[in-house]
């Protein structure tokens, strides 16, 4: 009895929700990634009915920050003290596949940073743990979707260039494209410098064992 | 052999009791979902045979809580000393579906802040991670249950309202009815001010561990 | 190859024993719930082939003991320096459904506090977190092996009241009903004042780092 | 390409090795529980292609000696500091059933104490935890292989004496039988007070947190 | 598309690699056991595919040694301060059975006392808790591909002995036969004096908790 | 929807990145094993849909690595302190099979001790825990797609060396052939002794248990 309707672009006020593309049997539609952080231990949920492979995708893009936190400027103590929840809506909606591996990495990496997402921007695109990023299929359909819901920006892997040809110009026509290679581009386009508004300030616990030494 | 009637509306006596609607293949009908705590170590227990999408969704909902303990002015360390346990009864009858959102976030705020319930509501709608609201479906067998049961008011998502135009004006002209889109005004509406009677006094661990520095 | 006998009430010797009253395609039975105390960490075994709503009850009666400890002069470090084991006889009969709450409910009751359980007293009826007692089926088949055992009393929902107009007055002249509706009241009419003859002595942790402030 | 031959009685040298009677669809045969401890935090490991009932059967048999271990002299540090491990071969045989529940009670009874069980005894029933047996099927087949076994004494439930209505005297006049209806008998009958030849010596840690009060 | 040859024996130059005897639908084969020992907390894994069956028998195996660890001159801290691998290549053929039982079990005690074992010697046979060894089937082809692939020494079930006789004396000739019925045979035949070259120095926590008093 | 191309071999910029060689329904392709480290407590993730028999491989190269971190120069307190993740892209494709354990233990040597691995070397062999390296089947589709992705090296079993013969000479000529008989010899081809460019620093806790004594 459950009902969804098309989804539209929303805004980017929030730290960790980040705009995806997905394909379904019925044509493509854009959808939510949304990721939040309270202190605890370092816990991952996934919710939103996450196929495996789907799951696999946030873990590899949290692998990817650890490994590169330095280099994002995040303090690593936050894998450790705080729980990350990354939920994404319609939560009856089974979804799965490696395409939201940019979203995803993207949501995490605005979530930690507390920065901005751009506005009207959206994304598809596998990635790898080395930060690479692969191309996905339904690239037509999901241009498509994009358009109808307000989308500006797409980021995409630059080997799904080719799948632009099949889409008519008109379609297009408003919508810049990014063409990207490794996870560093993704996150240089898609985050702002700017924090949010009303940013989350993390705290860490005294704990004279953590400190470390070479 | 076992058989169950048609709930009524029963008081706001209770912290953590909050009346939500519910479709079934014969017609709509109200629950309950109960919250309770007690002391322990942050664990989650759910109950009342519930499905993935439901579980889920209360995960979501104490996630949604925990990233924002302060601005509900719940104390963090509730989160990590005391267990929680939400059921839903009726403990045999399998449940599943994201509408209970919520529902169950209200039950977990008014637990956390041992706040009242107004009196005579019922609520459906799925939450995000965010904090969004979103329609959900069965809205005319639920609210004829509702009216049924004895509810006066009822939350849901303004996107639902639409769906209010095939139900006889007769059948709610005395229930009043809040469309909303965010948590936030959820819990305006749904929690008085007022602590229940009798609430629960928290205690929490003298642990020098675990001040924080920033 | 395994035979099982009509069980006959035993006795009240142990606490921690409590006579329920089962459904079954042959009619009705009587079974107990039994459960034990052992210092440990407060881990919950179930045991006697439960099904899933049945294990559901028995959680949730323990967690309305854990909420509602003071109350009932149990002292809530037995939750988390004991272990609990509950066991339903006979070890190879699945057993299901909700309608052993209470009796599981006063089983724990009655190991925490270490009172004496009512002579000759069965009970059945489905429970809810908040403390609820609710109507279960079957009433006319456990209400007559009730009667063959050799019970006296019976607890169960005041909505079950209507489901004895079904038996003939002859089976249930000396059988005295209690209905109720709380769990409060299951607890107040089965538990005795006494402890059971030899009750178990408890002893605690000394832990400098259990001690609370408010 | 396994085979397995009947088993015959062995002895009584290793503390933890009881003799248990099995019904197999081929006939009656005798089986052997074995049990052993080493130094670890309380672990609970079965092995033998052990079914859920026999598993819960272990698990009772454990709780009861738990809560029980003062009265028969077992140290309670033993249920934290050491790893039980309980095996029955065959290996590869799959084997079910809560008749074995005396035969582990007495294992564990025997590896806790280091006493040597009785010489040429053999037994079948099941437990509940606060220490009933209960009675069992297969009685006619179970006794004739424990005779084949060179079996003297069999102890099993009271309630099974009329099954030996259906054996010819013949085959069980050699055999000593004992009726019980509680685990404390059957400790009685089954464990000698003589410790096994070269008994394991315990040893536990010194943890000063572990001290208790009442 | 993986290929598979038969194959030899190798050599005894490593620790912890004992050579058993498989049966398998097109003949007997022979396998290696494979153990190794990393600094860890007592965790143990299992590879190969091995089935639940053969689990049970490593596991057992395992226990065993835990509970005779000083009989064997095995330090006890090894199973705490080490964790424990056990692989039966080649790793895509699913394995099953407790034949390999004495030949895990001598596996582990190689690896855990860095005991050389003997040259050319392969083994099968269950084992059990207490130390018992058990017969096995497939003897006769088992038999046959330890001579192709140039064993020179078996040790085998006392009561598999009446299997050779199902076997033509030319085959066998040049094996030697060892007959047993315990697992302090197995290891007294197994294992050399000597140490194998360069082998594993253990190093051990220094943890002021970890000393004993009896 | 998803579309993957063939891959090309790319550099050997990263540690942890290795290439390895699969055999598909369709013919033979390259893959990528990537592995990270991050602060943690030496926990193992896989990713990239891994069966059962790879996800063993990649346990078993774990064990390997850690049984003989001196020997490889490897810091222990990597294990415990460092989380590692293996990931085989592309993330929706199942994969399955012991041969790319040794790509999966150069991969992990190269992450923990950061050197580079070889240019345009690609490889396929099972490994055991002792550090065999054993043959693989589907050796001449890999081949010829090693080839086609500009493989210069490729490292096999010597057992392999026989399957070249079906290849015709014109498709290997460019191609140098390295047969191995164990993991040692794979390690001092595949991996330089220069550490990659930018290499990660790791750190460690000062924890004053865990020092050593023998
Ligand atoms: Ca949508
Ligand atoms: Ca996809
Ligand atoms: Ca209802
Ligand atoms: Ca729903
Ligand atoms: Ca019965
Ligand atoms: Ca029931
Ligand atoms: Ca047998
Ligand atoms: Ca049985
Ligand atoms: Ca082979
Ligand atoms: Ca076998
Ligand atoms: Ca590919
Ligand atoms: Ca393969």
């Amino acid at each position: 009895p459950e009902v969804y309707d098309q989804e539209l672009y929303e805004n980017n006020k929030y730290a960790g929700v980040v705009t995806g593309l997905a394909w379904t049997p019925v044509g493509g539609d854009i959808l939510f990634i949304e990721s939040s952080l309270s202190k605890g231990k370092g816990k991952l949920t996934l919710s939103g009915q996450l196929g495996d492979v789907m799951k696999e995708s946030a873990v590899t893009a949290l692998s990817y920050l650890k490994s590169n936190a330095e280099h994002l400027k995040i303090d690593h103590r936050l894998f450790n003290e705080y729980d990350l929840h990354v939920h994404v809506p319609a939560g009856a909606v089974p979804k799965d596949g490696p395409s939201a591996g940019i979203t995803m990495l993207t949501s995490l990496a605005s979530i930690y940073t507390q920065r901005k997402v751009k506005d009207k921007l959206a994304m598809t695109g596998e990635i790898t743990l080395r930060g690479k990023v692969l191309p996905v299929g339904g690239i037509k359909e999901k241009i498509l979707a994009a358009g109808r819901a307000g989308i500006k920006e797409i980021i995409m892997c630059s080997k799904n260039k080719k799948d632009l040809k099949d889409i008519e110009p008109d379609y297009i026509k408003n919508i810049k494209f990014h063409f990207v290679d490794t996870v560093d581009e993704v996150i240089k386009i898609a985050l702002l410098k700017t924090k949010v508004e009303d940013p989350m300030i993390f705290s860490f616990d005294k704990n004279p064992n953590s400190k470390t030494q070479i």
